[in-house]
């Protein structure tokens, strides 16, 4: 039994992470609905997840993963959840790039509040060139993104720092009600952000609320290795796993850091059958579900380059890609250049788990595999990307959570009520206390 | 028994509107907690009210009123209340000059889905020039915030309507999810904003959320008379509050909209006592409760001019105000010089109410004036604020409230699930529609 134990994340998009799970039979019915996703949140907590999380665009287009076209916004949904569960982390990304950091800082703090500390914000540049019209700005270049991060990232935990523990005195006797000597202003004035502080609101239940970040590039791995307290990663099989882990751990002592400062955690999409062939069995389902319109325009998003123009049948030729495609981008597209696939098996890769590892297999399976990348230097747990809702998420919380349990590699009750608690990390200081 | 039912909104500091309504000894023990204004929207909904409604600021000072100083982020405590509330309204501000409008329609429109339909923007240009270093500018100018503002409303508005009813297909059977002819694209070019759209949410529960408003300045009231459902008004007695009314009614024909488009409603803080004489001893010992600092900070706040150097013994001299002070700052200060005050009186009246109109009294006093006001030209209903949580809304509630019903001016029961239900407005189709 292992001492050392697995955090587990779930990502939720309402008609589920393959782009037609939705149209399974027993998906749910509709998607923009608070029950949908207090019932996700409940299957969650049934499994003890350290955190779910609402991933986050700024741009709607029709041929795109139903979930990206018409969803909830994130902080919202959050809020509500956080009324309605007792120990989930809250997890919702929010754009460096098209937001205020003091704004940002109040949603996240706040959040913490509602939830008694179970916030997490995933800070992202926001990689889709389509948020900008809707900004009426120019989309920055890759680069310039994560500079104006480096700076939103610093302004954001300054702010949450302003308010030591202890501020709010409201002593009815006197009157008097803040003690303003443990109340600062931040006065930041950096390349692109001027922001005085204090915030509005006191010091968080969890000092600060956590940091997530899912950048794959030099200067995300960067701010991740820097800022981040859990990181996600995007990899095809266990030898990225392990590459992206050690990319992420070795940068860490120049900040300062430990590795254990920072989890790991892997994308996965388990497909989960009774037997091998009834999890390819579920897979091929799926894919069958997948138009070539949906599956074009999602490729081409994550690409950053028109690919509707090439035929199905097809062999992926080597392209160049823009600086706007998501890092994991190029390692899908190197993949299907190695093991000559077609375009069609390059929808279908995309279209599974937008270039997450897929596993189809038993629970047993599955745990195997886990396990493998857990002790192999691969994972310090995994990001969870259920297929459809709720059932490939009740499969995984009732078949595969037992497994890891049995095997002492994942909690069997929650041992803390907060997020920074699940974690296992220790409460911070503010910088003036 | 009147046909015409009035409206009421209750006005939520967690401290209380007084601002010393926190040193009450039933007041609540703590403020940054989500179960406190749970409690306060339970009271609500058992009052029938039509709207819960949370302001809101972006600065922090340690003098200023203690719930301005420390505060819930509104947007994310209204998302709560969605989850635990089933009729009540939910309005909260945003700020037009320190938002993107983008990301203000998105909020309101995921509030409106979670909430099923009962979802409040208070659009307000943030007249406190504090909140401008919080974002690295310059406050804008009166007149610009209001131009800005125009323009905010108008684009939050346009992106409301991007999506048709039924454009969210979701069948199974072929696959196809939207129906693109039903979602369109705003093309917004505007002076302040440009904003392609479409928002990425499906069309709202109420069809667009209801929009707040409470500016008195002239550009505030063509804004409230073009855009706004409902308008707050801040006066202190009934010939002003009848002058508001009239300002605003008088000016909808103009934006060819009709006089129960809009309802206004004044704010007022009622102080019950079973006797005459228990409610004047109740606000007496709230205003024992004011200290000068908090006071002197407040009105300085209000008025836009610092107001420490002067002797609270003294008479409030005729000042000159300048361009960011509250419209209503403008009433109270040709009232203290019209009543003489002392700068005590007037640090009183703005820490009672802060500025709003103060009533003692018994509940058929309270209920008589309501009704004076409701039919004699001045108020559709109105805006409660209580000097302190629990007990002063509680009183309200359990005692106002039902005399209120057994004279039919106030529904007993809610008829309507949304927001715009219980207001009796039409729902709006959309402009593409």
């Amino acid at each position: 039994m292992s001492a050392r134990q697995m955090h587990l994340r779930v990502f939720v998009l309402g008609t589920g992470n393959h782009i037609a799970g939705w149209r399974m039979p027993d998906a749910y019915d509709s998607f923009q609905s608070l029950p949908v996703i207090q019932h996700i949140a409940r299957i969650a907590e049934r499994g003890c997840f350290d955190l779910l999380f609402l991933g986050d665009g700024l741009q709607a287009g029709a041929n795109d993963h139903p979930s990206f076209t018409a969803r909830f916004e994130p902080i919202t949904m959050l809020a509500a959840l956080a009324a309605t569960t007792t120990h989930l982390g809250l997890g919702a990304t929010a754009s460096t790039s098209y937001n205020e950091p003091f704004n940002v800082a109040r949603y996240f703090a706040s959040l913490d509040h509602l939830s008694g500390g179970r916030a997490a914000w995933n800070a992202v540049t926001s990689s889709n060139p389509r948020a900008a019209p809707n900004f009426g700005r120019d989309h920055p270049p890759h680069a310039e993104r994560y500079r104006v991060a480096e700076e939103f990232v610093d302004v954001v935990l300054g702010l949450w720092d302003c308010w030591e523990d202890g501020a709010i005195v409201a002593d009815r006797a006197t009157g008097r009600y803040i003690d303003a000597a443990k109340v600062h202003r931040l006065d930041h004035e950096g390349t692109y952000f001027r922001v005085q502080g204090p915030l509005n609101i006191g010091r968080c239940p969890q000092g600060r609320p956590i940091v997530l970040q899912a950048g794959s590039s030099e200067p995300g791995l960067d701010l991740a290795a820097r800022t981040a307290d859990v990181v996600f990663s995007v990899v095809q099989d266990l030898d990225e796993a392990k590459a992206a882990y050690a990319a992420l751990k070795s940068r860490l002592p120049r900040f300062g850091r430990r590795a254990e400062d920072v989890a790991v955690l892997p994308g996965v999409m388990p497909i989960l059958g009774r037997t091998r062939q009834e999890a390819r069995d579920v897979l091929d389902r799926l894919q069958s579900f997948v138009t070539s319109t949906n599956a074009a325009s999602l490729l081409s998003s994550r690409l950053g380059i028109d690919v509707s123009g090439f035929a199905p049948e097809d062999k992926v030729p080597d392209l160049p890609l823009p600086d706007t495609s998501h890092g994991f981008a190029r390692a899908m597209l190197s993949k299907a250049r190695r093991e000559g696939m077609t375009w069609r098996d390059l929808h279908n890769l995309t279209g599974a788990a937008r270039g997450h590892w897929v596993i189809a297999g038993t629970a047993a399976d599955i745990a195997d595999t886990l396990q493998e990348w857990f002790e192999g230097g691969a994972a310090d747990g995994f990001n969870i990307l259920p297929a459809w809702f709720p059932g490939a998420f009740d499969g995984f919380v009732d078949e595969v959570v037992p497994e890891l349990q049995r095997r002492g590699l994942f909690r069997r009750n929650y041992t803390a009520t907060t997020l920074r608690g699940h974690l296992g990390l220790d409460m911070p200081r503010s910088r003036y206390g």
